[in-house]
C-alpha cells in the first residue's frame, strides 16, 4: 500500500488510523491496530467507570497500551468538554499524537506543538480546514457525514467533502466516513486523501470493549439501519432504535433543542455502547455498518484492506 | 479510460452518463455529451413552455438531438407522472436507453425492453436496486444523498450506497452523486461502478439550457451552499436561497407535509433554474457544485474527466 505523508507523520506503516471512538476505543484496540501496522487512538473514557477518575483512567489507558504495543498510538480529545488536566496526561505520557474534534483547534493545538505532540484535527467543511491549517496542525481528518456520532451541522458527505479541503489545504488530509474496505480506502486516495480514519470497521472487532450487544447490531446492519437525529443540537448518526424513533417523531413535530435536550438527557452512549442497552442507549455507528461481517481481529481488518487495496486498484486502468 | 459493461450497454467510448435533469437536460446539451464519447439524456420538459404539448415538446427534443449527433443518447423519464404517451415517444423515435426514476421499475421496464429500449433504473438503497434487478432492468443508476434534486428518503451517500449495491446485484452498477471530475470518477470506480452519471457537473456548460443566473451560482457555490429540504414530501437538494431558509424555518417548527406541499406548490424548479428566478425558485444541485469553476462545453468537461483520470489512477499504486 502506497506510502503517504501520514505514514510520517505517524510512524506507520499503512496510512490507516483508528477512529477515537467516545466510549470503546480502548488500550487493547488501540494497541491492537498499531501492533497491525495501522495507527491506534485511544478515548479517554473507554470503558469507564462513572465513579473513576477521568485522568487517572487515560494514563491507565495509555500505559496499558504502551504494555502491549512498542509502536506509536495516540488519544483523542472532543475539545469541548476536555479539560486541560486529561491533556497534560497526553504530554506526560509522551503520545505520538493526537486528533481533535468537536471543538476550536485553537484551544490545545498550540500547547500540543509545544509539547512535541502532532496534531490531527477533525473537520467537516473547507472554512474549518483552513482555520485549522491556520492554527498549526498537522493534518486534518476531513470526516463525511457518513461517520458514526456527532457529524458537522453542514452534513457533506465524504465524496464532495474531501476533494474539496484537499484543493483548499497544503497539510495533508485524512479521509474519514463511510470507509470500510479497500473499496472505500483507494477510493478516498483516489478523491485525494493520504490516509484514511475508519471508526466503525474497528467496533466489531475481537479488541473492541464495545458490548456484544452492540457489535452484533453492527454487523448485522443494513444499508438504511443507521439515521441522522438530533439536528438541532448537532447531527449525530447512530443505529436506528426505539430511541432514535422517539426522537425523530419529536422533530417532526417541531421540538426545540431544549426539548431534544432535555429528553436525551447524559449517558446515552454510554449505556448504548459500553452496556448494550440498544432499547434506550444510543448506539454511535457510521452508515457502513454491515460491509464488515463478522468480528475480526483488528490485525485481520488491516490485513483485508491491505491485502485488497492492489486488486482494486489494478482494476482501474 | 476503462471500458466496461456499460460501454457496451450503451454504445459508447467512455462510461460517462448525463443526468437527464429535469427542466435543463435539452437536446444540445444531450448531443454534445454524446458527440464527445459520453452518454447524454434528454429530459422530456427540457426548456418546454408551460402551454407546449409535452409529447410533441419531447418529439421535437429527440429530433433536434438526432440532427446535432450519429451517436446514441437517452431519455429520463420520473415514473411518477410521466404518462405512457410520453414513454410512447421514446419508442417511436427508437433512441438507445431510457432512464427511469422516482417512482417504480415495474410500471415500465417491461413495456420498454419488449421494444427493445434499454433501461437503466435509478435506485437509492439496495433493495430498490435489487427489486430493480427483479424487473430486468439491464443496470441500476446508484444515486447517492450527493445528487441535486429528489433523493432517497433514506438519504444514503454515495460511498456507502455504491459498494452496497454493487454486492448486492450482478448487473451493472452506475454511481452518481458527487462526482464533479476524474477524482470522482476513480473514487466511484474504486468503490465497484461501471460507470458514472453526473448532473451538475453539466449544468454549467455551454449547451445546457439553464438560465445564466443558474448557471453562475453553480459555478460559484462553495461547500456548504446546498442543502436538502422538505425531508417530508421527499428530500430535495437544491442551492441555498430565501426559497429553502423559509422552507427549513417551517420544517423547524414541525410543518406537516401538507403546509409544506402548500408553501411550495408547482413550478419552482422550473422558475428556478429556466427563469434564473433563485429568490423564489427552486434550484436542484449536487453537493459538488462549485468544483467545476467556469463555463465549459461539454466536450471539455469529457476531455478532462478522460485526461485526469489516469493520472489519479497511477498516484494510487
Amino acid at each position: 500500500m502506497k506510502k503517504t505523508r501520514i505514514c510520517d507523520l505517524l510512524g506507520i506503516e499503512y496510512p490507516i488510523i483508528q477512529g477515537g471512538m467516545s466510549w470503546i476505543a480502548n488500550a487493547e484496540l488501540a494497541a491492537a491496530v498499531s501492533e497491525a501496522g495501522g495507527f491506534g487512538i485511544i478515548s479517554p473514557n473507554a470503558g469507564m467507570a462513572l465513579d473513576a477518575d477521568p485522568a487517572e483512567h487515560l494514563r491507565s489507558l495509555i500505559r496499558r497500551a504502551k504494555s502491549l504495543t512498542n509502536k506509536p498510538f495516540g488519544v483523542n480529545f472532543p475539545v469541548l468538554g476536555t479539560p486541560k488536566e486529561l491533556v497534560d496526561v497526553a504530554i506526560q505520557e509522551r503520545v505520538r499524537a493526537v486528533t481533535t474534534s468537536a471543538g476550536n483547534p485553537a484551544t490545545y493545538t498550540g500547547y500540543l506543538k509545544e509539547a512535541g505532540i502532532r496534531v490531527l484535527h477533525v473537520v467537516a467543511s473547507v472554512r474549518h480546514a483552513q482555520g485549522a491549517e491556520r492554527r498549526g496542525v498537522d493534518a486534518v481528518i476531513a470526516e463525511g457525514y457518513e461517520a458514526g456520532g456527532h457529524n458537522g451541522f453542514d452534513e457533506l458527505p465524504t465524496m464532495v467533502l474531501v476533494p474539496r479541503v484537499v484543493d483548499a489545504v497544503k497539510i495533508p488530509v485524512v479521509a474519514a466516513g463511510g470507509i470500510m474496505d479497500s473499496r472505500g480506502v483507494a477510493a478516498a486516495f483516489a478523491l485525494g486523501a493520504e490516509g484514511v480514519q475508519m471508526g466503525t470497521a474497528f467496533i466489531a472487532t475481537r479488541e473492541c470493549v464495545a458490548h456484544p450487544n452492540f457489535k452484533n447490531a453492527v454487523i448485522k446492519a443494513g444499508d438504511t439501519d443507521t439515521v441522522i437525529t438530533a439536528r438541532k443540537l448537532g447531527p449525530t448518526r447512530c443505529l436506528k432504535n426505539p430511541l432514535t424513533e422517539k426522537v425523530l417523531e419529536m422533530e417532526a413535530r417541531g421540538a426545540s433543542a431544549d426539548e431534544l435536550q432535555e429528553f436525551i438527557g447524559i449517558g446515552r452512549a454510554r449505556l448504548g455502547q459500553l452496556e448494550g442497552n440498544l432499547v434506550e442507549g444510543e448506539a454511535y455507528c457510521g452508515a457502513g455498518a454491515g460491509m464488515i461481517k463478522e468480528i475480526l481481529s483488528c490485525a485481520e481488518v488491516i490485513r483485508r484492506i491491505v491485502d485488497g487495496y492492489n486488486a482494486v486498484v489494478r482494476k482501474l486502468a
